[in-house]
């Protein structure tokens, strides 16, 4: 981050403080507090005031801080956070009440409350909101965990042998993510056969057989930015129904994707995309049809039935992931990152030479 | 988990919820809902009745909870978590007050509130204060993730060589863990020469040279308990200063640790390790002593200088870890996790045959 983008993202939270008559800020989610600093650690604490911000951080972090934080000060506290907070804010002129964000811990409110002595105030989305639109830089950190998570996949396949385990095929596939500069983005998600009718499978001890199915849903943090893909694989010889149900959720898929443009009503793309499927006569998944992708895998907006009101705008990434399952016997996902464009869209997950295109079920062969 | 713990668990929830004249509780924390039903997925709440106990998931989960839930139904919602629960506490007698924790999102209280039309009272380490005290189960859970922490170690250091970064040194690591059957506990902290001064140093581009010190703080989740453990080695030979500063921080951690027994004041065992260093005239961290290990990797206690009215416990599994750091030249720091026993304590990360034992400087060679 440059100290221009960094100047220009704290002005946008203190413009929002002045509209919710608040004159201070606390930020204390960590990809807050790293959106707005570029500070990659923990327990720290983004205090922003009218003409400064602080980093208040511990000796533990402070080396750190000082190599990445821009456009604001690193303080190097010795007792509490909120005595440090409280230092600066008494020291700041006509700051009567400070603005806290309202995913903190309850606890919060009556600690900091304590130590303050100023009106506290909960608010919402200040900086997760700026966070729904990426800049350019953000999204070319996307793109290339996209482009390692993909490197790692094609690494990892020639791998795959009948008796191999989820949770081995999920330690290689990790291994490869590392070595090429990337870590995990999340939890990932490997199923083999009927294990992939769970959503949030975790890799366990079951084995690869011949003929099984194979769900992957895998992503990369590259440089604090997360990628998030699904695709599904046959481990020799696919059923003729479950043929139908991958067709049936690419061409869901396909059908939201090519939707996607500013304006666009986010509900709409979610009920288009699950009638391809009740159309198709196989089943509709449970959860929600995307999310928004950044320094956490899970962000703002999201594609889902309740969001009437809610419309696509240029720069936003989101995922478009439907699925098809049927409990203990078949789990169909795929799952690609989008990229609201001001004309419409770019899919950045779909690195050429490298991805599987969803429109093609990929059928691999035990070696 | 059986029957009987579970139900311990959620009846000793309900003894202190009529303590504090409240009559149901939501336990949102993925580590409580798992502590209290057993259930390993996110996005799910325990709703505590004074007769039943209900996790509330989605389809995403439903099976898996449907395998894992011990003591309480599994109810799948098709709406928001918070009218699913709404629901349960209209249609249960009685409740007038509902518990939710203080670690869950301000904006929950608003919500909670709206939807359930009762009384919302925050509460303070309900389940944490019983997580504390570990069970037979959770012990050996932590010795599990200690071993195959040290056997990954093990099958790891061979590859050591000049030139090897410290990401490749931890996707190898890592990659052993999960081979073993476990998952990294936390993000491995790997630090090549100064880089150890950075107490959460993330491993990087930084390449192995001879002569080189190097800092492994790493742990193993095993069946969801996590063990953390931090060793220094020399990859060459040590200089006499690095030697000194290794061996006071050694005497710090095990004066530290003769001392833990119930009764004992955590204040008193963190002033006397830090003590150590400061005779021997050497930097004294600025972290604190040693944290609680459980499903989470900082759980309560806390052995720190602030903690002048707290006293172990039998059954508490706590970390000593003191250190000495100076900005870009040096960082040691030595880990066990120590088991309260009711007679004095056991170190549970020094497994035999397996561990480098702290006294001794581990130097390796360059193959």
């Amino acid at each position: 981050m440059d100290q221009k983008t960094a100047k220009t993202r704290i002005d946008a939270v203190r413009q929002q403080c002045k509209q919710s008559k608040v004159q201070a800020m606390i930020v204390m989610s960590v990809e807050n507090v790293r959106y707005l600093s570029g500070f990659t650690g923990h327990d720290s604490w983004l205090l922003i005031l009218p003409d400064k911000a602080i980093l208040i951080t511990d000796s533990r972090y402070t080396e750190q801080a000082r190599g990445e934080c821009v456009g604001c000060k690193v303080f190097e506290r010795k007792g509490a956070l909120t005595a440090a907070a409280a230092d600066f804010i008494v020291g700041a002129k006509g700051v009567r009440a400070v603005a806290i964000e309202d995913s903190s811990a309850i606890s919060m409110l009556g600690v900091v409350k304590k130590a303050i002595k100023r009106k506290i105030v909960p608010v919402r989305g200040f900086v997760e909101k700026l966070r729904a639109i990426k800049t350019e830089d953000e999204i070319r950190a996307i793109e290339k965990a996209s482009r390692i998570a993909w490197l790692a996949l094609r690494q990892t396949l020639p791998l795959l042998k009948a008796g191999m385990s989820e949770a081995e095929l999920c330690a290689a596939l990790e291994f490869n993510m590392k070595m090429l500069g990337a870590v995990p983005g999340f939890d990932t998600i490997i199923c083999f056969g009927p294990n992939a009718s769970r959503n949030h499978h975790q890799p366990g001890q079951r084995k690869l057989k011949t003929n099984d199915t194979i769900l992957i849903d895998f992503g990369c943090k590259y440089d604090g930015y997360i990628c998030d893909i699904t695709r599904c694989f046959v481990f020799g010889k696919p059923t003729p129904y479950y043929r139908k149900v991958y067709d049936a959720v690419a061409a869901a898929q396909q059908t939201a994707i090519d939707m996607i443009k500013p304006g666009v009503c986010l509900a709409d793309v979610d009920a288009a995309c699950r009638k391809v499927l009740a159309d198709a006569k196989v089943a509709v998944y449970g959860h929600g049809t995307g999310h928004g992708l950044g320094l956490l895998v899970h962000e703002d907006p999201r594609i889902a039935g309740t969001a009437k009101k809610e419309f696509f705008e240029a720069g936003q990434i989101i995922t478009v992931e439907p699925g098809s399952y049927v409990s203990g016997k078949i789990g169909v996902r795929l799952e690609d990152d989008v990229l609201v464009t001001e004309k419409g869209h770019r899919v950045i997950s779909r690195n050429k030479g490298l991805c599987f295109e969803p429109a093609e079920m990929p059928v691999l062969k035990n070696k």
